[in-house]
């Protein structure tokens, strides 16, 4: 692991690192704020999954979250959104390839050799940061910004037992129900949708359920909307009595000005769960 | 004046708009965040001055303002730096031309006819917003980071009468001793060093004072330390005896993590001031 920078923040540490991913084959990039509480023992973690087109640094400069972290003694962490380097696979559009690996492991060519988001984060990153600095891994909550928001309501469900509390803004709620998602799972994943089930949070949400509270903010004049169908989550959580605070905010889009707008709010709920 | 975009935030409006400069005689574009008070009639205001390679929208999103400035229900104003557009004459070094006006009215070849920023900021576009939003003149305060704190102290300085209060972050104190300033001030000024103790912070300071309560932060490790000089600053001041408050933040650097991480102290002492 290599230090890229390391900024004094909130009375802590914003830190940013690279890292060879196995997984992944190839360096990766990723954001950790520490609270002043790092250094006296291992903190509770919040996980930051970015949506499209972002790397590890987007949420690090844009979302506010530091200062309400710091305040709860909760580290973060920001991880980059698909693997990265000149030898990568990548797609002319914005939402296939590099700064959009939809948190899957692809199977298909050419993005299977590199595209092992899941993996990545779930096993590598997991492994490295808990490794080398002062994190507590039995106090772990998970949240994420659009694609990002999908990752983190998917792996939540996914990894049962691992997170006591999941949050998203805007999130895709559907993929293999709309075109931020039909198009990444066909290339990654393939065609047999029965593939995609298992990273489809409305989906999971219908046959596991999210065993902890869950929060989803989502803005009522999101330029997206119809992509991340907010509405097919809020249906299969209702269905299972879901316990889960879903929230349509007026007036607000898909914007960082969004999401930093209820970071206090998603970082309080966290630490209740996280500190519970 | 024309609305490039507006994004709901912390329950008020942060906008982006251009207009015509009659001073910098170019189009020029803003921030400004309206707090949610402002639907029921006129706010106070903060300006917020950027620093060396700057646009308007550095601490529109990364400064982590917005929240405490809606809660105090204070709006905010992000000038841009430097006039901009290709018929602008510009300077290779990051530090003369477009992203360094250095709020000084430039009177020398090739930047008098554009770089107007003194002007820009304390006539074209106060009369601009005073006209356009529901901002109180009389309540107006004015901060700043690095070239933008020398900004808004040297500003405040000349300006009497006009700014309850003042604060920097990380400021240029002493331009015309620096290598932040002495090069500039030459382009801009010309080779007499009489016409650029009007725009030196310290020696403002030292003949005027400030009529008000002064905040000033600094890290202990900013990496240029040596160019901003908070020490002549803080001599001039304490001799004057100036209402102040310096503080040297330890282990803190030039960047906006240091910025968003006092930005609540900041915005709080200016409301004391402005709801004076």
């Amino acid at each position: 692991m290599e230090t890229i920078s390391e900024n004094a923040c909130f009375g802590g540490i914003q830190g940013v690192y690279s890292h060879r991913s196995a997984s992944c084959d190839c360096d990766m990039t990723f954001g950790l704020f520490l609270p002043a509480e790092a250094q006296d023992g291992p903190v509770p973690v919040l996980w930051y999954l970015s949506g499209l087109t972002c790397t590890h640094e987007n949420a690090m400069v844009k979302a506010a979250a530091q200062g309400w972290a710091a305040e709860q003694g909760i580290a973060l962490i920001f991880p980059d959104t698909s693997p990265r380097g000149e030898a990568i696979a990548d797609d002319e559009a914005y939402d296939l390839g590099k700064g959009a690996g939809f948190y899957v492991n692809a199977t298909k060519a050419p993005w299977a050799p590199h595209f092992q988001m899941y993996d990545y984060i779930t096993k590598d990153l997991t492994e490295l940061v808990f490794e080398k600095f002062a994190l507590d891994a039995s106090r772990q909550a998970i949240t994420g910004h659009s694609m990002g928001g999908h990752g983190a309501l998917t792996i939540a469900m996914r990894e049962a037992g691992r997170f006591s509390s999941v949050s998203a803004f805007s999130p895709i709620c559907n993929p293999s129900g709309s075109d931020w998602g039909r198009k990444q799972f066909e290339a990654y994943l393939g065609s047999d949708e029965s593939k995609w089930a298992g990273h489809d949070a409305s989906l999971l949400m219908a046959e596991h359920g999210f065993d902890g509270p869950v929060l989803i903010d989502t803005g009522t004049k999101d330029q997206f909307l119809d992509l991340l169908k907010p509405e097919i989550l809020a249906q299969a959580a209702a269905a299972k009595r879901q316990e889960m605070t879903f929230r349509m905010q007026p007036g607000y889009d898909h914007s960082y000005f969004f999401v930093s707008t209820f970071m206090e709010d998603h970082i309080s709920f966290h630490a209740e769960a996280l500190y519970a």
